[in-house]
C-alpha cells in the first residue's frame, strides 16, 4: 500500500510556513505500514495542482492532499481534484446548513463565500470529523482514492486519525488494529541502546510481531516505539504491554517517559506523588527550566518558582551565593541549597558551569554543574555537554530533569 | 527561470527530520525573482531519486538536490546524478586530500568511507564553499543544471548564497544585484499595513524597483520586505537605502527591528546605550522573556536577571508582593516596581493577567497587564492577547518587550 502526500499552498513553496503536516502524515503512515515514498509541494495553482495529484496517483494507491479547502479564491483543491476525477463538483446544501450553524454558534454571519466549502466533487462523500469549516473528502478513482485535508493542523490530525488511517489500513487488506507506544530515554546513543537490545530485536525480527524501532530525537534523547498488530484492540495492546516489559527489564531507567509525557512532566508528576515542591536556579539554562515546568498545566501545585540570578550582586543579595562564585561545583551546591531555602522549597535545583564564566578552565568546553538540594544532602554532578552555547543551554536543561528524575526514585 | 528542489532523505518521509531546508531555499529562491513551483521529498533509493530528478529537471531549468552527500551507503545522491547525466562517476583525489586534512586538523584519522565524497560525476564541478567535508556539485545538463548541496543547514545556506544563487541569477539573464531588507513590525495587522502603505505600493509597481512583500511571521509580528535590483552592489542599497526611508515615514514605530535583529536584541542594545539595566518578574510569561534575553551574547551586560514567582509567598517574601495580588494591574505594577529595587536594576518590566488566576473575571479572557517601573515612574498597560495558554505566553513576551522598546523611545 503506497500513499503519497500532496502539500497545497504557495506560502510553503516561498518558506513562509515550513510544511510540518507532511512529516506528520509520514511518520503517521509509517506507523501503520503504509509506504509513503514521495511528498510533494505545490502552489495555489489549478494546472499544476492537477498535474502532481495526476502524477501521484499513478504512482501510488492512494494520495492524501493537504491544504486548499478555505472560502476564498485561492482555494481550489476541490476544483483539481474535480479535474483529476473528470466530475463536476455538486453543492451539498446540507454540509453548507453545517457550516453557517458554526457561524452563528459564535455569534457571526457566514460569509457567502464559505459556501463554496459545500462543493464536493461528484462521486465523492466526506469526511465525518469536521472540527473547522472545512470538511474533508474521499475521492474514489477507480479502485484508488484521494484524500482531502484541510491545512490546519489539528483539523488534518483528527481527519487523519478518525478516518483516513483506519480507511487506509482496510484498504490495504489488513482489517486488524495496530497500536504503537513510544518509550522516551535519555543517557544512552541510538547504537547504545541498539546494542542493549540487540537479542530483544532479533527475537522480534524473526517473529514480525511486534516491533521495536528507534527514532532520535536530538535534545530531547532517543525515542524507542514498540508496534504490535492484532485482530483486536484488546489484543494489540497486550502484545505491546508484554513487550514493553522485556523493554523495560533491558533498558531500566533509561526510560523516563511514555507516549505524550515529557521529562517536566514526568518530574512533576513525580513531585506531586511525594508532595514535594520545587525551586529553581538557573544560570547556565538562563530560563528554560521554569519555562518548560510554567508550561505545564497545573504546575504551580508543586513547581514554587523560578530564579534566573545573571548578575553577581543579585545571586549575593537574593541567594547569599558571593558574586564571583560561579561556573563551579560548589556554585551549583550553594544555588541549590540556598534557592531551596528562599523559596520555601523542599528541593531545589541548579544550573551552571563554564558557560556562564568568561575565565579560562582547565575542564573540557561545554562542563556543567548541576545541583540538587534537598534537606538531608546536596548532591552535584558534573557533566560535558556538547554544541554551541545554545545547545548546552538547552542540554543543561534536560541533563538536570532526568538528573531530579533518578534522584527522585532513589527516594522511595 | 525555475529551479525545483529535491529533499533527499528517508528519514524526512518519515517524519523524524522535518524538511525546513526547502522552506529556507524557497525563501531564497523567491527573493531572487526566481520561481520554485514544486519541491519533492524522497527518500534515499537510487531509482526513486533518478525518477524524481529527472522529473523535476523537464519541467524546471535548474534543480537543487539537498542531502545524500555523506560518506555512508545511504548517501547516493552523486550515484543518482551520475545516472541522470548520463556519465560515470570519477574520483577526484584533491578532494580526498582535503578531507583527509579536515579530520587530520581535528586530531582524527579519515575513515575510508568518507573518500566517497571526492567521486564527482564526469563534467562536474564542485562548488567553491565547503564548510563541511561534503562538497557541494555543480552538474551542468545540456543548458539546465543540477545542484548538489549536504543536509546539514549551515553546509547549505552557505553554498546557496555563496554559488548558488548568484549562478542562478547570472543564468537567468539577469546581470546584476539583488539586495533585500527586512523591516519587522509589531501592532498592526498585516492588513492594516497593506492599507498604511498603500499608495506607496500603487508607486512601486508601475516602477516595479524596488518592490515591497509582506510576511506575517506569527507571534514574531508581520515582516516587510523591501527588495531592489540595480547593476552594482551600492546602486541596490541605495534603492534600498531610500525605500527604507519611505516606508519609515508612513509605518514609524510599529518597525522595531530590521533584519537579523530580534525585538530582544534591539531592546537590550538600547538598554546599553543608555547605560540602563533591566530585571523581569514574569508570571504569564513563565520564563520565556528571562530565556531569550539570556540567550543574547553578552547580554549579562545590561540584563541584571529575571524570577518566576509562581508561589504566593514567594511573591510575598522576596518582593513583598501580597501573595494574593496577581493578575490585575495592581500587581503587575507592584511586580514591576519590586523586582527592579530587589535586583538592583533601573528598570524592572513584569507580565500578570487572568491566565494566572483561576477566580472568575468580567475582563474578556486573555487579558493580561504589562508592567514598568523605573526610579520615576511605573506605568501598565491592559492587553487582551489572543489564542489559547501557550500563544498567550507568547504574545505577552513580545508585547511586553514592545513596550518597553516604546518606553525607552520616549526616554530621549
Amino acid at each position: 500500500m503506497r500513499c503519497e502526500v500532496v502539500a497545497i499552498g504557495t506560502e510553503l513553496l516561498l518558506g513562509q510556513i515550513t510544511d510540518t503536516n507532511s512529516s506528520w502524515i509520514g511518520e503517521q503512515l509509517a506507523l501503520a505500514g503504509i509506504d509513503s515514498l514521495y511528498q510533494i509541494k505545490v502552489g495555489d495553482n489549478f494546472d499544476r495542482m492537477v498535474e502532481c495529484i495526476r502524477h501521484s496517483l499513478e504512482r501510488a494507491d492512494a494520495v492524501i492532499t493537504c491544504g486548499g479547502l478555505g472560502p476564498t479564491q485561492d482555494d481550489i483543491t476541490r476544483e483539481a481534484i474535480a479535474e483529476v476525477m473528470g466530475v463536476p463538483l455538486v453543492r451539498h446544501p446540507e454540509i453548507g446548513d453545517r457550516i453557517r450553524k458554526m457561524f452563528e454558534s459564535r455569534g457571526r454571519t457566514m460569509p457567502e463565500n464559505n459556501l463554496r466549502q459545500a462543493d464536493v466533487p461528484e462521486g465523492a462523500s466526506t469526511i465525518p470529523q469536521q472540527p473547522g469549516t472545512a470538511p474533508g473528502l474521499i475521492c474514489p478513482v477507480g479502485e484508488k482514492v484521494i484524500y482531502a485535508v484541510p491545512g490546519v493542523p489539528h483539523e488534518m490530525e483528527t481527519m487523519m486519525q478518525g478516518t483516513i488511517l483506519p480507511d487506509l489500513q482496510r484498504r490495504s487488506g489488513f482489517t486488524g488494529i495496530i497500536k504503537s507506544r513510544v518509550l522516551k530515554t535519555w543517557g544512552h546513543s541510538e547504537s547504545g541502546l541498539a546494542e542493549l537490545l540487540g537479542d530483544r530485536i532479533n527475537i522480534l525480527d524473526a517473529a514480525g510481531n511486534p516491533t521495536i524501532a528507534f527514532q532520535a530525537s536530538g535534545i530531547e534523547g532517543i525515542k524507542v516505539r514498540v508496534t504490535a498488530k492484532s485482530d483486536t484492540q484488546a489484543g494489540a495492546l497486550a502484545l505491546i504491554a508484554a513487550e514493553e516489559d522485556e523493554v523495560r527489564k533491558i533498558l531500566g531507567t533509561y526510560i523516563f517517559a511514555t507516549d505524550d509525557e515529557s521529562m517536566e512532566s514526568v518530574v512533576l508528576d513525580e513531585l506531586r506523588r511525594k508532595g514535594l515542591t520545587l525551586a529553581v536556579a538557573e544560570v547556565t539554562s538562563g530560563g528554560l527550566i521554569g519555562t518548560r515546568l510554567s508550561a505545564i498545566d497545573a504546575s504551580g501545585e508543586v513547581f514554587r518558582g523560578s530564579i534566573i540570578p545573571v548578575a553577581g550582586s543579585v545571586r549575593q543579595s537574593l541567594l547569599d551565593v558571593p558574586p564571583d562564585e560561579i561556573g563551579t561545583a560548589a556554585a551549583a551546591s550553594k544555588l541549590a541549597n540556598a534557592v531551596r531555602i528562599v523559596f520555601g522549597a523542599d528541593i531545589g535545583i541548579s544550573t551552571t558551569g563554564l558557560h556562564d564564566v568568561s575565565t579560562r578552565s582547565e575542564l573540557p568546553p561545554g562542563t556543567t554543574f548541576l545541583g540538587i538540594s534537598t534537606p538531608n544532602s546536596t548532591d552535584v554532578e558534573q557533566v560535558r555537554l556538547p554544541g554551541d552555547r545554545e545547545r548546552i543551554r538547552q542540554y543543561s536543561v534536560i541533563s538536570l530533569l532526568n538528573y531530579l528524575r533518578l534522584k527522585l526514585q532513589d527516594m522511595d
